[in-house]
């Protein structure tokens, strides 16, 4: 880049390392959203669940690089503006290296390509905690492929490739509806098809499913608070200091004032303080923030933290009233909060109508929630979706892998 | 800022930007803490101390945006450069679009605040620690509410708010003793009023209890050094290279040494090259640089580290003579290593005197001591400080959360 | 830094911290290292394991002070480009505030140091997992010391320091050969030498000893994989957009292709799919990638780590029938992945030969495989090699460190 005057090189250059730091910080999500899992699960279903999460990220950026990001952003739409196709394959444009937008200083085709990426395999990945401990492990990699391939860029060209809902005005930063509402969706939609665990609901009413492994629920929650900064901080696609910081200061204060929602609710309610929730909380403060968290003020972000974190607590009891068995809580946390992240923008900004807000949440739950249930459908049709209840009740790690997770550790079988 | 020319804008945009990355590094210590704490102790506490790790952050986090953020940088004092206070909540200064010293090269309002409240929690983990195992949960969340509300700002603003100690000429570059030691103090007056954990301290002499899983022990300690990059390279308060890789530099040599330190006194000391004390050793060597990491040279920064790896061993015997039961080592490591570091400014800069850092660990200690034994005082007649004897035999995950850390794994109850 | 213009400044501060940013994401690898190793052996040598990580890279970053980084670049060599040695200690050269190659906008010298410095470590920890679970705590150590002081970098300064091989083309751009080769060697050479563990090999046949902990397995591997994009990324040696967002794309490819490799391979070969194949196959990628992750386009990319994939997958298959016994692949990983990715340049980079490549891997192969063999059996004479047999079966943690990982816990003891 030397013919380019040193002082828009260096401001460019900023950018684009920005954007690589956040894509690696959406990296690690993955890793707290395995730990996360695999911590609230049974240990017999251990190796599963850390199998279909190492897959899941492989297969998200494998699809990503030869479809996905072509669905996404496809340039020109061709029915529309609700679908287009960029053509298979990356590669990188010619003109100035292949660089983005260069007089505005931003970032590279390269850099554009691998942040999106890292988002792919999340709407996935969001599924797996809702469906564990009871999937099969083909019908649930094939499901992820075709739902990461196509219909997530598909949904996410509405918004972020310029489809006819960013047109229409909707607003969604980083994913509150783009991102989490489409897992949840699908995560909704799989464990309704799926039905509940062995044991989870019988006629003496809900039997809790305790998970093995509390540090490691922690370790995963901790995990995706961090690698938040990098999800929306990233998503400002630059790393102008007044939008990026402002962006960490809304997500902080969200993330912590859900914690303290969901204490106080379940607290008062189940006079025990309960970790699980309290974990939760927090996830449910970070998806709450994600649609708005350039656009709502800090102390604003403390107030949508924290109803997500009452929301979190009550959506977790309403799904299991209806016997809709979530292992991990990903449908309140993910669609519930995702939900409301979406609505909140057009609360507490005064930019953005509350109204369009609520026709996206609508579009994307009917798009996502159909689709979804058709491909669990298709898919159980052509490879079975459930494992045997004897397989369930031996744990997926020995039915599905012939190996143990904790080899040498007297575990009891809980069932 | 487009008004800006565009080479001030690219600075600006890199110092803020590394702020925000060194915000996030020291955000991921407070998982390395809770870790770390969890893999010392015994498996029946775990979702007790997950609890209060999670909880103190959140917490820690809202207060600091009420009040301990305007405590600590006050602008102006009140009484004599003691105490002052700025109003309450954030908001950001007109001007400049809330930047600040812009000419300079620096980061914005949002990164001032956000970094410095990453801070704040810091604090309060430390006394988690050494409280650990014995301490019931509404006390100790009261306790560091306030400790983190109040204290360790007002005490912060002595040197880094501009106070007294700061006109004095005391120095402490990134919170040797206005972090580790404001924690270690309040941490020995905790263990102390405590008092240790059943069967800790017999006629038969010292009765070792044992962590439960090493592994996560060491998880902390490596996510604790690693976030330490953002800790000590974020309070250069730019990205100035000079500065920031010569701190680099200081940090991981003194953690590297600390360890070589503590393992050459406890392997000749106990015959047995022992996991926990080399654990605790990097840790020592990290405190021990911490407040002159931009002012001690390389090759002192690794005499800094051994001597704290040495002393970290020495101060983890005496305690246990003096019956003060620290189930974590946090006083040894955090007050004994947080003095030390403290004095080795005024023993390797040449430009700091021994007496002014000798004056301020004296005035920390006395004020941070009292406080916090009047606080953990005043919590223990008003919510009860020690959980019953009952509850301390069956752990805290059954008699205060009534959950199970490792659900289905056989596990001894050891006492 | 203020006598310069501020645009040339604020790109030299990008690139900079970019090094840094890079330096401690090759620290966390070393995490990663401790807990792959970890969790793929049996609980009974955790402490063990655990206890080496840690003191490995403290001694690696004390020895690398002292004489490593100027062995490595020593600026002039004494013996004809394989030998050359820079003087004792680090100290920062005069001029421009010790900083290199200003005007092109690079890095500082400790910037430089720390980064390298880093790497350096690595080398011994790929050896620590190939030779766990028997080899006696002193004489690793010694070995690790020697071979992480002295060999590594002379080895490194062939290449990386402008010595032979680099003035007769070979390229490895992040460490294929340099850091991956040169550590799988010596794994290959004291596997060898201690010989198998007790029951590995059978007269009926292998006999598979499990590792005690997937979840910390995966936690490795995860964090392996981010700590790449650090030892990829940063290997550019700059924050420049374009290539560092190349070889992003392109590290990020080959491990996901990795994974789909080796599980494609040993899922139709075992019938079931095998979570280790598939952890390995993503380090797999990643190795082999890394020789020419800047040169390599990311189709070609996509092959390399495939092929890797397929290669781990073969790899360890192939040195169990040896009854060479790695524990954790290392061998297979580092070694095998190590020379592919080196002759993979040669392949798929029409700017290299496919000659000179072969050369370097087998130059680096008989330097690397002599001297370590030799070193170990030096090191056999010195302290002795290996546990005895009984300190075997009763686990290292309790024959070296009379300590267990997991206190409480009911283990069988699986020998």
């Amino acid at each position: 880049m030397s013919e380019l005057n040193p002082s828009n090189t260096a401001l460019f250059t900023v950018n684009n390392i920005w954007m690589l730091v956040s894509t690696i910080l959406v990296f690690i999500m993955h890793l707290g959203f395995a730990s996360l899992e695999v911590g609230l699960t049974r240990a017999k279903n251990t190796v599963n669940i850390l199998f279909k999460n190492v897959s899941i990220i492989s297969i998200g950026i494998i699809t990503y690089t030869l479809c996905g990001f072509n669905l996404m952003y496809p340039g020109d739409f061709i029915f529309g503006n609700f679908f287009g196709f960029g053509g298979w394959g990356i590669s990188q444009p010619d003109g100035a290296a292949g660089l983005i937008d260069y007089q505005n200083g931003s970032y590279t085709y390269f850099t554009d390509f691998i942040f999106q990426a890292m988002f792919a395999a999340t709407a996935a990945t969001i599924v797996s905690g809702a469906v564990a401990e009871r999937i099969k492990l083909s019908g649930f990699l094939l499901f992820s492929l075709i739902y990461v391939a196509f219909i997530y860029p598909i949904a996410g060209s509405w918004k972020w490739g310029g489809g006819w809902l960013d047109q229409m005005g909707f607003y969604d930063f980083a994913g509150s509806t783009l991102v989490h509402s489409v897992g949840g969706w699908a995560a909704l939609s799989g464990a309704y098809i799926l039905g509940p665990r062995i044991g989870k609901y019988s006629k003496k009413g809900i039997i809790p499913i305790m998970g093995h492994s509390m540090p490691l629920a922690s370790i995963g929650v901790f995990l995706l608070w961090f690698g938040w900064y990098g999800f929306n901080g990233g998503s400002v696609l630059s790393a102008d200091p007044g939008p990026v910081s402002f962006v960490f200061v809304t997500t902080t204060l969200a993330a912590a004032s859900g914690v303290l929602g969901a204490m106080t609710l379940s607290w008062s309610f189940s006079k025990k303080p309960d970790l699980s929730m309290v974990l939760n909380g927090s996830l449910a403060g970070l998806v709450g923030i994600t649609a708005g968290a350039d656009v709502i003020s800090p102390l604003n972000a403390i107030i949508v933290g924290y109803i997500a974190g009452l929301l979190v607590v009550s959506s977790v009891l309403f799904f299991d009233r209806l016997r809709i068995d979530d292992p991990v809580g990903a449908i309140s946390v993910h669609l519930t909060c995702g939900i409301w992240g979406t609505l909140a923008v057009g609360i507490f900004s005064s930019e953005h109508s509350f109204l369009t807000q609520f026709i996206g949440v609508l579009s994307y739950g009917l798009f996502c929630f159909i689709t979804s249930f058709l491909l669990f459908t298709m898919v159980d049709k052509l490879l079975g979706l459930r494992v045997s209840e004897e397989e369930e009740l031996i744990g997926l790690d020995l039915g599905e892998h012939d190996m143990e997770a904790y080899s040498g550790f007297q575990i009891f079988n809980v069932e």
